[in-house]
């Protein structure tokens, strides 16, 4: 998608801060961090939200969270803990419509998650 | 797992107040909403949580997503949206060892995600 600024992540022509990258996925820090550790993990096929996920996209669902577990592990939260937060739509607070899952750690998270 | 209360809950010996079911997924309703709409997402299978996944989870995952996709729409959050978080350990505060989603949804959620 041209308009798509995490497509363009993904094309190289918008900077980020990369922690993970491989063929399906691509990782970078938050430039809004919520935690210590906030990591954005999304998929390099556009895809506008989980919502819109179907039954085919189940091994790019299985490259994000093997890459959460990772980058979990690379950034030292793994033992401590985690959270995992994707958003869809205008109650979701989904700000940009490419998914996307929040990787949150190094901080003790609140209950209820918003 | 014998003594998890999400396995007790699949194989019957738990009540739950069920949203979805099919061969490899169970939800229900959560007993301590965090919104008008709070519903739990498990495999049957016992996998510890979400940094327990292996790569030849990614089925199970596909699974999760498209019960996610259908509680939504069955629910009538898809159109304003909704938020799927899983938590990993203690910040994460996650309460079961049992991987779980939550789907949240029927009020405007906050930001940051706990």
């Amino acid at each position: 998608m041209s308009d798509c600024i995490f497509c363009k992540i993904v094309a190289g022509e918008l900077p980020s801060n990369t922690v993970f990258e491989n063929d399906e996925v691509l990782a970078f820090h938050d430039i809004r961090p919520q935690a210590p550790v906030h990591v954005l993990i999304i998929p390099k096929r556009h895809i506008p939200s989980a919502h819109a996920l179907t039954a085919e996209d189940a091994a790019v669902l299985g490259e994000i969270h093997q890459a959460a577990r990772q980058i979990a592990e690379q950034l030292g939260v793994a033992e401590q803990g985690y959270r995992l937060v994707t958003n869809v739509g205008f109650h979701g607070q989904q700000t940009v419509p490419h998914l996307h899952y929040h990787l949150l750690g190094g901080r003790q998270l609140q209950w209820p998650p918003g």
